[in-house]
C-alpha cells in the first residue's frame, strides 16, 4: 500500500545529505522539506563522510559534478554504505560528457546504491554504453512508449538484476523495478518537462521515501515516482490563465506539501508487471 | 523605535557582500533586493577582498563552505574588519560535522563580527561546544521555550559579552541580545521552517539593517528579526488553499518588498529585557 | 519582423550551455525551457568543452566566477569558437573587481563573441576602462537617458565595430547595436530591477534566440529584449495586491513560457537607429 509509504515518511521524517548540482538545489531542499523529510547540503571532501553519518539516506547527483565535489561523492557513499544508509544515484547527463558517463560508471563499480534514477537515455548509458541524450534531457527516440514497454520492463528488471539497486526510468511512463517486479505508473503531466529539475527533485524525494521505508524499498520507490506525477496533476489543475513553468514548480512542491498517504492511494495510477 | 531602522535602510540602501551557500543564494539576493538593499556574492580568494572594500557589509555563511570558499571568507572578513565595515556570521551547520564547526570557531577568533545569528543548536557549539544539530536545523532538546527562556537570555548576554558581538539566536521565540539588553521577540509563524533559507535570508537582511543603521546596532539587529518574522505572519495570511512551502516562500518575500518602517513598527511584537 | 525570430526558436529549439554564477541559475534555465530552449549547465574543465560540443550556444556570465570555473569558460568558448556555435558573454560585475575586469578583457580577446550583454557600466568598462559600478548594477551617473541616448548608441555601434559583436546595452532604455544599425528598446518595468537575475536570464534567452536565428543574429538579439522586457511588462500587470519581486520574477518566466512570436511582435516598442 502505497498510502503506509508516505504516512511513515510523514511519521518519521528522513534526514537527506545532497551532494547535487547547483541548478534545482533550492527546489530539492524545499520538495524534501515538503515531504516531511529534511535536506543537508554538503560537497567538500572534508565535510561529506560526516554530514552522511548523521543522515539516513544520501542522494548522488552528477548534473554539475566538478573535480572538488566527484570524490565527495565517492566519500560519501562508501560512508554511507558503510553504516547501511539508503543511496541514490541520480546520473543527470549520464552520455552526455566522458566524465559524466565515466562518473557514473565508476560510482557504480564502487558504491551499491539501492536506487538509481534517472531518464532513459541515461539509464541505457549506465546499462549498455549506447544511449543518446540531448545535453540532460532524454532524446526522443528513446521514449519509453506503448510500443516499446514491454522490451524496456524486461530491460529495467534484467538491469535492476545485475546492479541490485532498485531502477526509475522516468518519463512519459515511469518505471520503478528490482530484478522482478516492476511499476508502470502514469502519474504526471507532459508540463513538468518543462520545469527545471523536477527530476532532480524526484530523485530527493525517492531518497527520503527509501529511508523512512527499508522494509519495503521498491514500494517505497513507486511511491515516490507516484508522488511527485500527482503533485505535478494536481499542481497543473491549481494553474491560472497566464501562469507558466515558474508558478507550475512552485504549486507542485505545494502540491506535496499538503499530499498524505490517503490522498496518494487515491491518485496514484500504476500497475505492476 | 524600529521604525527608523527600516526607514533608514529604505532611505539609504546597503550593499551587502554575500559570502554564502549554493543553496538559498538566490532568496538571499531577492530579500536584499525587497529590503531596499543590494547584493553581490563573490567567493573566489582574488575577487571576494575586493568585492567586500565596495561593499558596506559582509555577510558569511558557512552552509555549503569548501576549501575553496573558506579561504575567502577569512581574507573578505579581515579587509571589512580593516575597512570598518559591518560582518555578520551565519554559523549553519556548526555542531554537525568538525570542518564546520573548526571553521565557525576559527573565523571568530581572527574577525570581529558584528553580529552572529544562528539556530540555539548552532549557538551554543560556538558558545560552549555543547549543542546538538539535525543536520541544519536546531535539536528539539535545544528549543527555546518559555521554561527555558530566562536562562537562553542569560546565555545569550553573556555570549555576547564575551564576544563583543550582538547574538541572534532565532526559532520559535527569537532573542537578539548585546551583553546588557535582549530583545525577546514573537513575530513569526512555524510553517517558516519547512522553508529551506529563511535563516539565510534573515542573516544578510540583518547585514543590512546593520549597514543602514551603524548608530543602532542591537535595534537594528532586532528591527531585521522582527521585520522577518512578521514577513512570515503577512505572508501566512496570504496563502490560499492548496499553497504550501514554495508559494510561501515568494510570498515572505513578497511581504518583505512591500514593508515600511510603520507597518514594521506596528506589527512587531518583542520585549525588552 | 521580430515575429520570425520568436516562430523559429518555438519551432527548432535551441540547447544552450550555460557557465554561469550559482545566483540566478534555476531561474536562467527555467527562462530557457519557458522560451522554447534547453539548459545545460556544467562548468568544470573536464566537462565544459564537451557538453559546448552537443550544444548550439554558449553562454557566459561571470557572476561569480572562480579559478576553477574561469578555465572552463576559455575552454568551452574556444571550442564553441571553432565549432561555430553562437556564443555570449554576459561580463557582471565587470568593474567591480579587478579579476572579473581582467578576466572579461581576456575571454574577449581570446573568443570571439557572437554578442556581449551588460548594464552601461559593465560595456562601458569592457569598452573604455571607466565605467563606475555600484556592484553588479550600473551606476546611477552611467544610466542612459534621454539626454545622453544619442552618444551612447553612437559608443555601441563603435564598441560593436571594434569587437564584431552585437552590444547588447539594457537599463531603462535598451539599446542592441551592431557597428551600423542600433534596435532602441523601451519594453520593460523598472520594477525588474528589483528582481536578482533578469539581465541573466536575459543574456540566456538571448544566446538561445541567435541560435535559432543563425542569419539574423542583431534582429535576434534583439527580439530578446523585447521579450524579456515585455514579458516585465505582462507580468507587472498580473501582480495583485501585496505581490513583490519574488512572485513578479515568477511571474516574468510565466510570461516568457506564454508568449509567442504574434505577441512579441505586436507589444515590441522600438525603433531603429
Amino acid at each position: 500500500m502505497l498510502k503506509e509509504r508516505f504516512d511513515h515518511l510523514r511519521a518519521d521524517g528522513a534526514l537527506v545529505h545532497n551532494i547535487t548540482n547547483y541548478v534545482t538545489v533550492n527546489d530539492v531542499a524545499n520538495v524534501l522539506l515538503a515531504c516531511g523529510g529534511s535536506p543537508i547540503m554538503a560537497d567538500d571532501i572534508d565535510d561529506a563522510p560526516e554530514i552522511t553519518a548523521i543522515c539516513g539516506g544520501l542522494a548522488i547527483n552528477i548534473g554539475t559534478l566538478n573535480k572538488n565535489t566527484i570524490p565527495s561523492m565517492f566519500a560519501a557513499g562508501k560512508k554511507a554504505n558503510e553504516l547501511g544508509h539508503k543511496v541514490l544515484l541520480d546520473p543527470v547527463g549520464a552520455g552526455a560528457s566522458t566524465i559524466r558517463t565515466q562518473t557514473a560508471y565508476k560510482l557504480m563499480d564502487e558504491i551499491h546504491f539501492d536506487a538509481i534514477r534517472g531518464n532513459i537515455s541515461e539509464i541505457k548509458t549506465l546499462a549498455t554504453g549506447e544511449g543518446t541524450t540531448k545535453g540532460v534531457d532524454a532524446d526522443v527516440a528513446d521514449a519509453v512508449t506503448e510500443e516499446t514497454l514491454e522490451q524496456t520492463i524486461e530491460f529495467a528488471k534484467a538491469f535492476a538484476a545485475k546492479t541490485g539497486s532498485i531502477i526509475a526510468i522516468t518519463g512519459a511512463i515511469d518505471l520503478v523495478a528490482d530484478e522482478s517486479k516492476c511499476y508502470v505508473i502514469r502519474n504526471g503531466r507532459p508540463e513538468m518537462g518543462l520545469i527545471t529539475g523536477t527530476g532532480c527533485q524526484l530523485s530527493a524525494l525517492m531518497c527520503a521515501f527509501l529511508v523512512a521505508n527499508p522494509e519495503e524499498p521498491l514500494e517505497a520507490a513507486a511511491a515516490a515516482v507516484c508522488a511527485m506525477g500527482l503533485a505535478g496533476e494536481i499542481a497543473y489543475a491549481r494553474l491560472e490563465e497566464g501562469d507558466g513553468n515558474a508558478t507550475y514548480r512552485n504549486k507542485i512542491i505545494d502540491a506535496i506539501y499538503n499530499m498524505d498517504g490517503a490522498q496518494l492511494e487515491e491518485g496514484a495510477k500504476y500497475e505492476i508487471r
